[in-house]
C-alpha cells in the first residue's frame, strides 16, 4: 500500500487488504497508522525517514529567531508604515544564552540542538530514553526540563503517551518569559490552554507550525504580536519532496526485490 | 566627547573642540564619523566593537531563514484566514546546500559563517583583504562572489569604497533566484535597483535591515512577498545594550587612566 502524508490507516482500512505485508508511507509522523495492528498483521510500515529532518529543524530555528527577534512582526511594523511613526520599534531578545529544552531528540531535535550550540545556547532535552552519545543533558519529564529551559521546542511524535504533553503545569513551570517551539504535531500541546496563557502574559510567546484541529487555527492569536503562525508548512522544500521521493521508490523496490526497506517505523 | 548612535560627526563639529582627544562612540558603523580629520587632529575613536556581532549574525541568518522558508509571509497568510481557504501555501527553498557570499568578514561576517556552516551552506567571502586562518573561499571582489552565490550577506562598513557596492552588474551576477541579506547600511545597495530587480522579478528575494533614506522604506517593496522588512532593528537587544554599556563605561575610564581604548576604530 502507497500512502501519501497523513492519510489515515486504522484496522478497518487493514480489513479490506488481509494479504497486504507493507505499507510505504511518506509521513515524517506516525500517528494516522495504527500501528500495533499493523504489527499483529505482520505489516511492515515506512514512513518519510530523514527526508524532512534538516527543513524541520532549519525551521524550528527560523520560527525561534523570529519569536525571539521579533522579525515578522517587523515587517509587519514597516509594511503598515509605522516607521517611526508609531516610535522606535520594541527590542527583541538576544537568541546566545538562551536554555533551550528539545523535546523529542530524534533526527529533527539532534539536528536543532546542533544548530542552536553555534547560537550561543545551551541545550538539553527529554526523551523516551536517554540517548548513548549524546552530550546534552537529559530529563527525564517535561516538567523537569521546563523549569529549566526558557525555550521549549517540540519535535516528538504524537503517541497516546506525548498527546497534551505541554498543558498547564509544563507552561506554568516554563514562566512568563518562556517560549514554545511547535514543529511536532498540534496535539503535543493542549492548545485552548496555551491561547489562555499567551492571551494572559503568562508565556512570553510561541511559535506554532502545528494546530490542534488543522486548519483551524485559534482566532485569538491573530491579534498577538509574540506569536508567530505557519500553515503547518515546516517540512516543505522542493529539495525534501525530491529527497521523500527517492526513498519512496526505493522502498518499493526494494520491497518487491526482498530487500531491506529504509526508514522503516517500529511497531511498538 | 561620547557619541550616542549614528550622530554625524564632521569637520565642523570637530572645529567646536579644538582639545578633544578622544570620541567613544556607541555604533557598530561609523560612516557618521569623519575619520580622516580625526587622524589629521589624532583624536582617537571608538566603537561598538563586538557587543552587537552576535545580535546581528542572529538577526542575518533570522533573515535568511525567513525569506528561503516563507515565514514571514506564512505568518500573514494565516492571520488573514488563508489557510485553506487559497489553498496550499506556496513551498519556500531548503537552506542547507546553499552557496552563501558574505560581504565584509569582520566580527558580524565570521559569526554569520560559522552559523549557516552548521545548517549545511557552503560559505565564501569577500573583504578588503582574505583573511589569515579563515578556510572559507575568498574572492577579491564582489562580482566574481555573486556569480558563485545563491544568496549575498552584506555585513561590511558602509565607505567610499563599498557606497552602492550592490547595484544592476552584481544583481544581474547573482541572477533570477538569488537573494540580497543586508544587516551593513542601506547605502550599500543601490536600492531604486534592487526595487526594479525584485519588482521585474530579476532577483529572487531580499532581507532588508537598513534603508539608504532611513527611516524612509521604498512603498514599492511592500506589496512583494519575497521580501522581509525590519526597521533597523538587527543589532537591538537588551543584552547587547548591556555588553555596550560595559564598554562605553571601560573606555571613559580609560582614557582618564591613560589606559589603552578597547574597540578602537581604525582612522584611515
Amino acid at each position: 500500500m502507497l500512502c501519501f502524508g497523513p492519510t489515515p490507516v486504522t484496522s478497518e482500512t487493514l480489513d479490506k487488504y488481509p494479504n497486504l505485508e507493507c505499507i510505504v508511507g511518506s509521513s515524517a509522523g506516525y500517528n494516522h497508522f495504527d500501528l500495533a495492528e499493523c504489527r499483529r498483521r505482520g505489516i511492515r510500515v515506512t514512513g518519510a525517514g530523514d527526508s524532512f529532518s534538516e527543513d524541520a529543524a532549519d525551521f524550528a530555528v527560523g520560527l525561534l529567531i523570529d519569536v525571539l527577534r521579533r522579525v515578522s512582526v517587523a515587517d509587519r511594523f514597516v509594511r503598515a508604515g509605522s516607521w517611526p511613526v508609531k516610535g522606535n520599534f520594541p527590542l527583541g531578545s538576544k537568541v546566545g544564552g538562551k536554555r533551550v529544552g528539545i523535546v523529542g531528540l530524534g533526527s529533527i531535535g539532534s539536528r536543532i540542538g546542533k544548530r542552536l550550540e553555534v547560537f550561543g545556547c545551551s541545550i538539553a532535552y527529554t526523551s523516551k530514553r536517554m540517548k548513548p552519545n549524546v552530550s546534552f543533558p537529559f530529563h527525564s519529564n517535561i516538567h523537569d526540563l521546563a523549569i529549566n529551559s526558557d525555550v521549549l521546542i517540540l519535535c516528538c511524535a504524537l503517541t497516546k503517551e506525548t498527546h497534551h504533553i505541554v498543558g498547564k503545569e509544563v507552561l506554568t513551570a516554563l514562566g512568563k518569559e518562556g517560549i514554545v517551539i511547535n514543529v511536532g504535531r498540534g496535539a503535543l500541546i493542549d492548545e485552548e490552554e496555551l491561547v489562555q496563557f499567551l492571551k494572559r502574559g503568562e508565556i512570553g510567546g510561541a511559535g506554532l507550525d502545528v494546530y490542534e484541529n488543522e486548519p483551524h487555527v485559534p482566532k485569538e492569536l491573530f491579534g498577538l504580536d509574540n506569536v508567530v503562525l505557519s500553515p503547518h508548512a515546516a517540512v516543505i522544500t522542493p529539495e525534501s519532496f525530491k529527497a521523500l521521493e527517492e526513498l519512496f521508490t526505493y522502498n518499493l523496490e526494494a520491497f518487491f526485490s526482498n530487500k531491506p526497506l529504509r526508514a522503516q517505523i517500529e511497531c511498538e
